[in-house]
């Protein structure tokens, strides 16, 4: 398995990027290429005696900036690392992409360069939860902020086959996210969603709300990517807000930095699940190959992290399942 | 002030009711009206000669339920407790009513009984938000799942007016909850309302994402009632995922026990904050009079907190202040 990386995205790039995929590289049974300007990432990587047999390099002059930037000129600018990553994947070089750069611009490029599944609609960007009960799935955080029911149902039938394949959760319980249990609750597009979703060949339990994506009940959660966007990022500012709160509190006299001493392996594991689901990297569903949206502020462990959801989406064919599962799409076209 | 109490709502009625009540009849230079069923309400109250001289009982017959009633059927139960401390307000009687009852049947009866302020299209819930600031403000909670951007628009202006007069907020900052910082991100519905409110009479700061809301850049956040709902429950969750997480670290060891004991006082400190933010109670904005939506599962608390709610919208004379804003509303027909 082939994982081409956008040395050059994010707002640490590339040392991040570079370190993280050093980390990958020691960890997953994968060729890791680092696509970006030669001098920058050359710095960061050991000697040439001393780097690991599946790493290697591929030059590329271009950056694209973090800043938003029109996808049209995006698709234009072949020499740009995050170009050449995304055309490994669409070429056969590569299985998969990852990148931390501007993710609007790997929207498009995977969109374009990659194609999308015959059957589907719109492509869904699928995001890790954190819940009670284990790890979990939002589709979609962000790349549809106006939806119709027949993509949030397509994103139910995604979300359940990635769960399944990718993160190994055996019949996987899908909800849709909407603001009470009953089927008439939410929006003309909720309702119209809920009924699509009941029909699907998939554990549809109902409309959910957020205390049963906490809990877990609802493994796949899907909504619009406006509303998944202000849910994912929600829960980022409310657990930062939290743990803010707390380490205010923690300053404040000596017992209580003795509290947070005492403490502080409960909070480690806290911050770090918390980080994953943040930092972990969001996929994107739907296209032919696997695209991965690293967080801006990616450290070299959140690199690492998107790198192994990459792995465990290409090594758990979720591509080809999307695939199969294309027939059994409700309202695909014919 | 009088402020009429429906003693029968919440799922710890009347006991809970009663109990805050009266917390609040010592604490606030109000009078307290108790509508309810007598003998339920009695068992919970001082003997006679040791009430307090502000709090008074309304018998009630009738008691709406919890569960989800049809407005229709609701505008006809003239006795329940719920009707009869809406139109306490209504009459002239009582200047607020707090309920912890069914918040649908609530809103249906305010907006019917109380009418709504001329020149607005829709009464909107404002609930409370926790920023490291301060207090702010998100409005809609829950009223309208389908909005319009003139909708959104008088959100904004009854929010930064509720912020200005009952929160004591100078030149309120007005944020549009969104998935970007630029005009263009969002729905169609997002850009046709930040365009509205970027030409209202307030001190509208553009879109903002939820870490402006709890950094406190935004005191008034507006969104629509499905994004604004969401929001709301998935702060909750959150907060309560992380503190079960916090909770479950602590119980590990001895060691971790007392690094919890140690750190009471803060963590107490943030659990009383978040409460009250929770369970604080929401003001349905824009209806004649003032009505303040309890959370179902209110304790004595929790029912103080929302009285107080009632009572510094009374005193900010909330409802007047809308009445005069009206002239200047966005699109209000002439």
């Amino acid at each position: 398995m082939v994982i081409a990386v956008d040395a050059m995205g994010g707002d640490c790039a590339p040392r991040a990027v570079v370190e993280g995929a050093l980390r990958s590289a020691g960890a997953l049974p994968v060729e890791i290429v680092l696509v970006g300007r030669p001098d920058q990432i050359e710095q960061y990587l050991p000697s040439p005696g001393r780097r690991p047999n599946n790493l290697r390099t591929v030059a590329a002059d271009d950056v694209i900036p973090m800043a938003s930037a029109s996808p049209r000129r995006v698709l234009r600018r072949r020499n740009s690392s995050m170009f050449m990553a995304v055309d490994m994947v669409s070429s056969g070089e590569a299985q998969a992409v990852v990148s931390a750069g501007n993710s609007g611009a790997l929207l498009a490029l995977s969109h374009a360069c990659l194609g999308v599944i015959e059957g589907l609609r719109r492509p869904g960007i699928a995001a890790p939860l954190i819940t009670l009960q284990g790890p979990g799935v939002l589709i979609d955080a962000g790349a549809n902020v106006d939806c119709q029911p027949i993509h949030l149902a397509q994103f139910g039938l995604m979300g359940s086959t990635y769960a399944q394949y990718a993160l190994n959760i055996d019949n996987p319980r899908v909800g849709l996210l909407n603001i009470g249990a009953e089927p008439s609750k939410g929006t003309d597009l909720t309702r119209a969603a809920f009924e699509l979703l009941s029909q699907a060949a998939i554990n549809f339990i109902g409309n959910v709300e957020a205390e049963h994506i906490f809990n877990g009940d609802a493994q796949v959660v899907v909504s619009d990517g406006f509303v998944g966007n202000v849910t994912l990022k929600m829960t980022e500012a409310v657990a930062q807000f939290v743990m803010e709160e707390l380490r205010r509190s923690s300053q404040k006299s000596l017992t209580t930095k003795l509290g947070t001493f005492l403490l502080r392996d409960g909070l480690r594991q806290l911050h770090e699940r918390y980080d994953y689901a943040t930092y972990g990297g969001a996929l994107l569903l739907g296209v032919q190959g696997i695209s991965v949206v690293g967080h801006g502020r990616s450290d070299a462990k959140a690199i690492a992290n998107a790198i192994s959801v990459a792995y465990h989406a290409v090594e758990g064919r979720v591509v080809g399942h999307l695939r199969e599962t294309c027939g059994l799409l409700v309202g695909s076209p014919s």
